[in-house]
């Protein structure tokens, strides 16, 4: 399709495209991807399961099978926010069209080939991704395709669902390709809060927030037109994240954060009623968390977060939560349902910011934000694992958990203590991979109890990990690694007997259960 | 001696303290130490050799002794900036009267007590301490006891060589204990810079600064007098550094990481002249890395780091620094006379702050420093090992690498590549305490060369480390795990052997030497 036909795309809709210059430019995704050479360094839109271009996937991977039946080679680097909707990276890992993928990913068909040493992945803190990118150290990017919802009469671009680096892929890039999705509310123009204030050192600046309800950017994104080689018109819902009603392991674990609490606000170490604002990592587990909230006493609650969830809206809608600041929102099918049904209201109560931003260090650290993140598995001293089962399989990646943990004012790890019916201890003796290390994790929660950190040496550590978090099947074994660690001669300040340190994860290789 | 006696203490001196209420007080140490109880936490003064309390220590060993002597018991929590001077802490491990250690040591005999399990030690970040102990992580404090070098006509206190955690040990104690050092210069007044403008979420405001020269705070530390005890009169000089001169080892680790900031000059990654605020850790190897930098093409650097070590001192002399922002001046003996003998250059070119503020994430990220800390051992994935000898016995403690290397620019790990004559590896398949992850570590370096890790899976990292960081003799080891790793059905994005991973550690705590 050549520009002059596509109005004829039942996705074409003259209100979303008002600047005769990106009129022009409207053409279909094949077309799109012709734009897109071997080698190419591509950095696409996309948080989580908001935002992700719709159309771009699977014409890319098109035109990589024609490419391949020409007898030519084709693959690109592939640059995002954090994770993308599964379709789109299922469909270029089908194709072997990724050579390199960096931040972060969470599809199975990306994770076996990374996982086979097919694909290279560098596993990135989301924070750390604008900079690294403005400074080269991926070197050129040569095709930004970002998905917006629609395009103003001055040229502005109105963003969609997530923000995560898009400012930054359309500042970089040599070209653009915008998908403009008629699927996204056009209510959404004014939620978004894009800060363009950040530098590359020495030239950075303070950056002026306070609060998780301020603005201090602008509610549009920037394009040079001269660099836009294509804008796709689309009309497709974002992805759906896939979560669970929250179960009885789930809430007990939901429970025990909510004591600790109440117990921190008793100590004058949280503020009554809003405590501080939250953050909470994807899952199902953090959304029954958030959920719990629900019950507890507090009235005006805030979030500074990555992500917004399905509870988060109901937050939002109880009154629970003034504000809630965050990159996207990552909602099931039913959460999609309900913001667009009641947009206004979710419009006053939410901003969505450059990830840059959403997980600021500066941000973080000033906000004080409550840190709350999944793991695999945490050791007994306290060290944390999210990223590699067995300590080699990849799972995800780290994503913004690094940056919450490490600045925020508390930080939390939270898990199911077991995994596989009741095989799988998620406390081990020694983690066989570290994301997050002991002088980060403060709070673990399992179902079973929460484990408070603070100002514990290593010894003590570890029997309050045990007793409060692990599986009571999985008690003795640790306590006995434990005995016997401490009872060797010179068994330091962190007593481990390292040829047995990983006896969990062989075991389960060898016998399918960690159990003894 | 009695207050009105204390006049004739040889270092009594009426120009130090300009305050009659202070000089009310003015007693001698064995009295000062009658205010400090069994079970007390104490927060003291000094950061690395600089600004310990001289007479405290002695003072209050001698009143444990008579304490137990008498049937009684008596041991304190001893919280401090950093590690303090060697004899202060040596004292009071010596008659165990240290329940509890924070946030970092570095002296033998403490170390000893700690890894016997007899002594509890918290390691926490350096940026981390003053906004834990505000929050009452630690409890009460009871006593600060701190060393100044004087207190002005109106009551206000002149910092000495360091400054440490000193703004927040005044503010949070109970009671303070000061100690007029009447050997630190009087010029140094003048030359800190302490910030006020600190404060708990959520009532945290933008911190102003943008350069290492930058003054955004005053010159005087705060002190509510009707909380102050005791003034004891001291004259020691600070304890001294101790620094090798630059062998051949060092050196060649200052030349690749010359290199290395020629290659990103090149690439338009740093700025020519001034490259980026340097930070150094403390220790030999990053002594001769600045020492280096005298040799190099540049003339308006500048430091924004923890300590000052005797090489920053001749970059100034030189011209080649233009200023230096840190916690503390940690010298040898040399440089201590270079800084008594010059002092009114050096402090046209220094500024030192709270440690807060010396190490805080929003700043190091804002200033973009270039992070550069020393290391036990790396693995062949990037993860650091800062801080546990064989994975259970604590050396020193995290100190403030942490701070750095995540929210730094560019975060190096500069090591020999072996210790103990070549039997020890500080390349290892995997570390047994993971203090830095592979997430934060970007360049390692060792007399053999440089891994730029940047941009790099974990199976591409692997073969770089060895290849350029790992001495000769350990390569065929390191490859051959890696080999076999790599080879195994499922091997994952970052390959393992778990069962062999510590093959290094056992076999060099078996046969004495890593060396198959």
């Amino acid at each position: 399709m050549s520009s002059e036909h596509a109005p004829t795309s039942p996705a074409y809709d003259p209100a979303r495209i008002r600047h005769a210059h990106f009129r022009s430019l409207v053409t279909d995704p094949a077309d799109a991807a012709t734009h897109i050479r071997d080698g190419d360094t591509v950095a696409i839109s996309g948080f989580a399961s908001a935002g992700t271009p719709k159309a771009f996937a699977p014409a890319l991977a098109d035109r990589i099978r024609a490419v391949r039946a020409g007898g030519g080679t084709m693959a690109v680097n592939l640059l995002t926010g954090a994770s993308v909707a599964n379709e789109c990276e299922q469909i270029l890992a089908e194709v072997d069209g990724i050579a390199l993928r960096m931040p972060y990913q969470s599809e199975p068909t990306a994770r076996r080939k990374i996982n086979a040493g097919e694909m290279d992945y560098v596993d990135v803190h989301l924070s750390h991704v604008a900079q690294q990118v403005w400074m080269g150290y991926y070197g050129d990017v040569d095709v930004a395709v970002v998905e917006v919802a629609a395009v103003t009469e001055d040229g502005r671009l109105v963003p969609a669902m997530s923000v995560g680096n898009n400012k930054t892929w359309l500042e970089v890039a040599d070209k653009v390709i915008l998908e403009v999705n008629s699927w996204v509310p056009l209510g959404v123009e004014g939620m978004h809060d894009v800060y363009y204030g950040t530098a590359l050192p020495p030239s950075r600046r303070p950056i002026q927030l306070t609060r998780a309800d301020e603005r201090i950017g602008q509610e549009y994104l920037e394009v040079d037109p001269a660099k836009v080689v294509a804008v796709v018109p689309t009309d497709q819902r974002d992805s759906e994240s896939s979560l669970t009603e929250p179960d009885a392991v789930s809430q007990a674990i939901a429970g025990h954060v909510l004591d600790f609490f109440a117990h921190e606000v008793k100590r004058g170490r949280l503020p009554a009623d809003s405590l501080l604002p939250l953050q909470a990592g994807i899952g199902n587990v953090a959304n029954a968390v958030l959920a719990g909230l629900d019950a507890g006493p507090y009235s005006d609650l805030t979030c500074y977060s990555e992500v917004i969830q399905d509870s988060m809206l109901r937050l939002i809608k109880e009154g629970k939560v003034a504000h809630a600041s965050a990159t996207a929102l990552a909602l099931s099918a039913a959460g999609l349902s309900e913001l667009v049904e009641n947009f206004d209201l979710y419009k006053k109560h939410v901003t969505l910011r450059p990830q840059e931003i959403s997980n600021h260090p500066e941000l973080v650290r000033r906000l004080g934000a409550i840190a709350m993140n999944g793991m695999l598995e945490a050791d007994v001293y306290g060290n944390v694992n999210s990223t590699h089962i067995g300590g080699t399989r990849i799972m995800n990646g780290i994503g913004g958990s690094g940056d919450f943990t490490r600045n925020g004012y508390v930080s939390m790890f939270l898990s199911p203590s077991t995994a596989k019916g009741g095989t799988v201890s998620s406390i081990v003796p020694m983690v066989p991979h570290v994301d997050h290390t002991e002088h980060d994790v403060q709070v673990i929660v399992t179902e079973h109890g929460l484990a408070d950190l603070r100002k514990t040496s290593p010894r003590k550590r570890s029997r309050l990990v045990v007793e409060s978090c692990a599986d009571p099947a999985f008690r003795p074994l640790l306590h006995d690694y434990l005995d016997r660690a401490e009872a060797r001669p010179d068994a330091g300040n962190t007593p481990h007997i390292l040829e047995e340190a990983f006896s969990f994860h062989t075991r389960l290789a060898e016998t399918g259960t960690m159990l003894g």
